[in-house]
């Protein structure tokens, strides 16, 4: 047997933009049982944003991390199937990935500490029937079954030394603050920056330092100061709050900041900090 | 080891309104199966209506009783996160019950008997990083697995005596019928009122008295009869059954009653009985 | 015991059309686990289009087949609840299926080589207080149960010897080529026909002969041609593949085919192939 970072513990999470109405992801249950009965499948959702390869990037990034060491991570946002794009295994310090090499796994990877990456392709891997339109039943299922049974990643193909890289803009330090943007609008709403708590901490220790006041400007809105909590201000007014991952959010307490405001993802975010004349 | 009432099973319900688009509810099973990979997680829903503690309350009072002896309940509706309110567990005569003292766990904890009442506030407990808007993740997420892993109820915190309590009114007797109203609406539009056909069979066994006449009704309708199901009537007309919970319901058999009829929570329902003439 | 075909392996998958915002799922979850708490369950979806006997059937018989040898399958999409219909138990040569004997599990079990069907009345096996409204419950959760813990399916009452069947109309080869028409339409509006790869390699084998070329004609507009996979075309084009199923099926890249090109469940797709003059 081939020398192995992670043991797996026989958790499988789904991710995937399938929607719930189709049998796509019932499919891809029944693959990975049938090659292994004793995996232990694990719903993440099936509604990330259809064919947003972004989106998709995010949300893994945020939920991945959680996980036991040893848990298999399916994921198949894949705009690309059936074109030339590689399927990939990667291997980081304590969980295995698997889904197509189309970026979205590249943001995760990064942030578990990097990983290696391998090319899926080996044919004994891959459905009988070879299929040019779902390679999540085809491809990507039966390859998390058997990593989920022991299989080793050497075995999914060649490593890859090229994966295909997703990276969101780095905030900006200019003389007046920090220039951002937005990544990501969930379900509510709310809109997440790259503009993160752990960020400044580390490269401006004296952004927040008192008596300075803080403002967050992004289209035509001035705002003072950043909320302990979502509750905190007047349900009408937009606020900005540190978000449970440690992004600056802005959102509506009672709405949907994103449409209320008219913010899309890329939307331009500046965060200043002023002394305060006493 | 404490003294506990209930032997747990190693299941954990969840049953949010976080919806599936995002990650929070991965986020909470990564956390709860990184505590112990053996917990066996069972969805029930994360579309509760949005902020909605009664309608949560409702669904809760419906799920909960068919579980088996042992099982942990994770709810999380949560409007007031990050404001002074308390985090509860709570010990039934055979389930234990997580989640943010609102309310919403109050009627179920009522209709199986009743419960002890926790704060869930022991700081080993919670989550190292103290988020202010993800309790979920940082709260009741661990909380849950440590019960469903065997750690007694009373090492959650203090008892609570005083827990935020939700009840909805209670149908009134008048001369000539009973008065209720409309609790929850179903996503087919059925509307379940307090009227329940245990209640007047304890408390007016004569009502269903033959030669007697049932009328109900709500806003301009009058309803003849109560039917014994969904199909017994003209698919366009409204009808009245006796729902699968026990409640008297409004519905449509082709349609969706709320929208077509007017009828919202609190909508005002009357059923009378009248001798038939001969 | 009773001599049995299939040997259970513990899981019992659920395909209904309830949605995920009210109880009725859970119920049927807490139903399956008091009855044996090491029942695995597996959601294959709660989003069926509401209702419909046609599109469960087709989803029936593109999840099933890919599930273990001795998989207990729950499906229900019952509009004629209450009413006289019976409720069925069937055994194929792997699997067993329970839900309602309305015609839905009707081609899976066809297209699974056949099964034999009982009649589920066993007054034993059914919940104690019948209700009229809610069959999920109070029928098919408890059979599923039993069923998946081992009983025998000749415990679950008499053969039945006339199911209600459900078949799509065959395609008709004509002078010109054959004619189909559409059964199901996916939730990207991606549209899938009767005609098959299988059936056409099958009974007309020559049909994609070099030097032919194949076109298919559906209302105003005519494809030339099959896309090898969905990226193939113009993103803006309708373009017709072969699916992951092997069915034809008219598609737009990005878009919803069957809203843009106003196709529903039944529209007539024609394929003819015709001699390229050389």
């Amino acid at each position: 047997m081939d020398w192995r970072w992670v043991e797996v513990n026989g958790l499988v999470t789904l991710a995937t933009d399938f929607g719930e109405s189709d049998w796509f992801v019932g499919v891809m249950k029944g693959v990975m049982l049938r090659f292994n009965p004793d995996i232990r499948l694990v719903d993440l959702s099936h509604r990330i944003a259809p064919h947003s390869i972004a989106s998709a990037a995010y949300f893994l990034t945020q939920a991945y991390p959680y996980f036991p060491s040893g848990t298999v991570h399916l994921a198949v946002v894949d705009p690309g199937v059936g074109s030339g794009r590689r399927a990939a295994v990667v291997e980081t310090a304590h969980h295995v990935l698997v889904g197509p090499d189309n970026g979205m796994l590249w943001p995760v990877t990064q942030a578990m500490g990097g990983g290696r990456w391998f090319s899926l392709e080996n044919p004994e891997w891959l459905a009988g029937s070879a299929s040019s339109t779902f390679h999540g039943r085809d491809v990507f299922a039966p390859a998390a079954a058997r990593l989920a049974s022991g299989e080793s990643v050497e075995s999914a193909g060649p490593e890859m030394a090229d994966p295909v890289r997703f990276e969101w803009p780095r905030p900006q330090r200019k003389p007046e603050g920090w220039h951002g943007e937005v990544l990501y609008i969930d379900r509510f709403g709310n809109c997440l920056t790259n503009l993160s708590r752990a960020l400044l901490d580390s490269e401006d220790p004296d952004f927040f330092a008192a008596p300075r006041r803080v403002e967050v400007q992004f289209g035509d809105h001035l705002i003072q100061g950043i909320s302990p909590f979502y509750q905190a201000a007047d349900p009408a007014m937009p606020m900005v709050v540190w978000g449970s991952g440690g992004a600056l959010e802005i959102a509506l307490y009672e709405g949907n900041a994103a449409a209320a405001l008219g913010i899309h993802l890329g939307t331009s975010v500046r965060l200043r900090s002023r002394l305060v004349s006493e």
